[in-house]
């Protein structure tokens, strides 16, 4: 960390950072320059500090990190991590393509839709059973009933499972089911939350918050390994901005920023990122197209009568053609699906 | 809800849209325009509908909502709410002034910032004992040991007390010590925690998300209400923008806003809302001439040792100075602190 | 348009908007619920009203548009518009991509930069003669004599010449020069400008501005088209939100939302976009997957020294390898470069 | 500026940036730590540094700067300005508030509009003869007409006058007749026709741009500045969020901030900062109570007419009352109106 004291700031207060830096166990290095003062910090372990401790002080202009805030969510720490799923990789050559209806609304309709994305090529079902609505007066999801379904599909398909878990509560319920955690984006901060999955002996997969950075999305994925489980991927779902032409901004730069600065695999969801189906094609193309290592994508009967999210779903037809159109921008830029 | 249909749209399209409607049991209000059809929803739950039901039919163009999404929480509802907290009044003429520590750091800390702030004329005690941190490794709370000093804080001093939960599963435990729950930012969709308050017979302090808008504000509100407690107060305590010089913009807007779309009591955070003490004072007589019903300030002894949050606190003396400043602004619009 | 009174209006206020709309050549539709009145407002001109007109007026509670504020720019209008510039097609099957330094710094910096362009498939040459920079004391620009550098580039090599012009005085002198007009993100609302360059004879690369939705980039185009000059192309440019990571956030969106609502070519500029080369290559692929009509990229023959834009700018190896690759890419979703 | 090398960067990439350094006439403070070496760079002139010039040299992670990169405008370089227009002094004890309508329609309209402001306290007469309007189908003006007719309401009121200028063609025009340039949102960047008000020797008021930071409006401020005219005023109207309740989002926080960072007066905005007449009243008091020196607000005989802005305009009526409301918080905060 950097810490630039005022235009002739007192003696004293120069004093006083250089004590508290000390006193914090770090050792300072003091540039005196004609008009300022810079105090830099020097240790292993910056990302325990915080800016706030310094700001406070009389004289102190500014502080700057050097180093990130997280540590074991960064590229430094590892090479590229795969994580395997009941033999599906995720974050290798292959992109996994997670698909399934927003909520599972019945046994029938998941079993059909299972069988749907299967044939056309999706190796991870999803589906929600606990349902975060931003109103009290929608369907909230059939909970431990959904998750039984998800079971029965992955039985006859063979296709590993994703759902939602929203609080600490219901981790051991949903992971006597589920194959993979998600995070949904209004929980990305749920600390409760992400210190049970920490515990936790499976995958999980975080998306951002709705208006998460994505430094922030990195130290929540911190949380998760901090607490010994290093089977997290992060998910870009589009953030808010000013723009109201389509429901979330899809911030196609997260991609690549994610791979550069961290290790953990990749996933676009263009469904919650555009917020409409008519958008998702070509989303979902360039998301691969800028390096994602897999897509999380809504498929729904008959979305028109989704009990939620219909609106950015796909028919098993569109799915289908979709999938042979990412085939071919998979392999243009070496990947596969 | 109003639906506009696309230019020459299908006949049969129109029909499935209208039949959707019926379905759904309510009435339809048919308008057939040279180019385009409009399709007006009727009914009294309009806020039971979604957009999406309908945006992802063929041919339907947009959809517009007449009335609002939530109902309870809002302004037609009910009149201006007043919220009784062992005698403080809050939504009336005084305006409430809740002070303290971000974290309970330790009893004596505690103990002697109770003390300052009442003198000063503070109404209400705040101080955090769970700590949503954006870090793994910063300190966390004291958990109950901090319930138990703002207990013996409010023993001595009279003050009612204020302290964030994070998590359904502490509910309880809080509610044993607290007289009013707060609700953090980062846990303002939580509806596994606001679903559990709705439970509770204790006011609820719920904060405006990091970049919640004003609606979900009320949405989550209605969450609590819908429960059946009808004690909510709502924060806003500044928004995530493009803007860098501070950390937070304070979004004064939404305080007339909230008091015309709802009848529940709005308090000011500008400690959060601005991120630096030099900035709290005059966010503060904003707040207060804007209309806001309350404040909410961290004070804390020594804010260059705080254990969190330290650059938006102010010292005993800066919080006791800007009381007298806020008495004179209440004054002038005609309110009492 | 659509304006929705309160509940319990007073007929009085009601009769007062049905007036008011008659006096302005609209006729009105009435539609009388229980509790709320609404009142379309049915022509085939309204584009050329406002809802601030009937926003003030008692008793209304708020006004939806039910067409685009824009006309002759609206996909409604037109098929797809393709211009051709000395024979390169920008809109059709071919993606064009323009490419050239920042700034014209000299004249062998910009032949060697044009040739090198070219030789790896670039079919326009950009360059800055005037620059809008955010400190008066940067560079800005060689004004006239880079114009002359510009044009003696397109002379050897045969290129067409896009090149941005800042205000209403230059455009006879850049006009002389260009083959293209380009309007800068921040001059995108320059009405003045936009208007002088609806009477000119020359194609309009239009770059949304640095926060303009979508719809304000259509309007602007609109300007353009309604002074008579139907050449016109717009350009993503990236957007600015609260996320640092990047300089700018490359609205992905934008593109299929654009090609749905507009005739327009649609030119991605994915150096703006992110402001760092290190993601050019990953946002160019995705821009083509998404179905840009075309790039506009930044190369330099010695960034390092670059007099702007260095940071976002590529090298003649890295512009040649990443033409490599986005010629698999827009051949997997059936386009060429 | 602080250059922050990558850990266990090469040694000749270290060489380079410090050779870049010193070739830029600045020196240079090498600190070598146990993985990453920082680089700073000394010089009186950092405002003549750009970022990308580093940034883009092989193994450099991040730059920062430690002075801003504007001079004029900063605190640091005067004590508070004070300008003076025909007598009325902006930026001390007494707060100026300028109003009038959005656009002057006509001569008795603002003959009327100055007599009624005039009366109830207003001290400089807003109008606009030039409008920038986001559609080309809207009114766009009376040009100089309008000017004449604002001339003609200062000599039977005496109230100093203000008015948009658009483009550098017209600032000779709009000069001959104004007492303040008015610069406005979109055109805050509008870089040559900042030059051209940099060398009149008139006040000009500098709107924030639409998402304009505050330091961008201060390197706009510096344009002017640093072309030799020392008068100006910034102001803040509200700033593009993601948030729909209301039509911007007035910045408050800028208010204090501007303050602090730099020596010109500060005016505020509540018409644009909400877009709603009825917030401007609680906007227009936190303004005052958050130590703004000025405001600008609309006021119209009857805003249901208005051609432009109705919504956000006050009638004579409501603009007498709020004149004396304001007094009462202008007094709490120890100014004067």
């Amino acid at each position: 960390m950097i810490i630039v004291m005022k235009t002739h700031a007192e003696p004293t207060n120069i004093e006083a950072v250089v004590q508290r830096v000390e006193e914090l166990g770090y050792k300072v290095h003091l540039s005196r320059g004609e008009a300022r003062t810079i105090i830099g910090v020097i240790g292993a372990d910056e990302h325990l500090l915080q800016n706030s401790t310094f700001e406070v002080m009389d004289d102190v202009e500014r502080t700057m990190r050097v180093m990130q805030p997280y540590k074991l969510a960064s590229r430094d720490f590892s090479e590229a991590t795969v994580i395997d799923v009941n033999g599906v990789q995720i974050g290798g050559k292959q992109i996994v393509v997670m698909a399934g209806p927003c909520s599972v609304e019945g046994r029938d309709m998941i079993l059909q839709t299972a069988h749907a994305v299967k044939a056309a090529g999706a190796t991870v079902l999803r589906g929600g059973a606990f349902k975060p609505r931003s109103s009290p007066y929608s369907f909230q999801g059939l909970g431990e009933e959904g998750l039984k379904h998800l079971a029965e599909a992955r039985a006859q398909t063979g296709l590993p499972v994703i759902t939602e878990v929203m609080s600490p509560e219901d981790v051991t319920l949903v992971g006597d089911y589920t194959d993979i955690f998600q995070v949904g984006a209004r929980n990305t901060q749920n600390y409760s939350l992400l210190k049970a999955l920490g515990r936790q002996n499976k995958p999980v997969f975080l998306k951002r918050g709705i208006s998460g950075t994505i430094q922030e999305l990195l130290m929540s994925a911190e949380y998760i390994l901090a607490g010994g489980n290093m089977q997290v991927m992060v998910c870009e779902r589009g953030i808010r901005t000013y723009e109201t032409a389509t429901r979330n901004t899809f911030d196609i730069n997260a991609i690549p920023a994610l791979k550069e600065m961290s290790h953990l695999p990749v996933i676009a969801d263009p469904a919650h990122g555009t917020g409409m189906w008519q958008f998702v094609g070509a989303i979902s193309k360039a998301a691969v197209a800028a390096g994602a290592d897999g897509l999380m994508l809504e498929v729904h009967p008959d979305p028109a009568r989704a009990w939620s999210d219909g609106a950015q779903s796909l028919t098993f037809q569109r799915f289908a053609t979709l999938m042979e159109e990412l085939r071919l921008v998979a392999q243009a830029v070496g990947r596969e699906i």
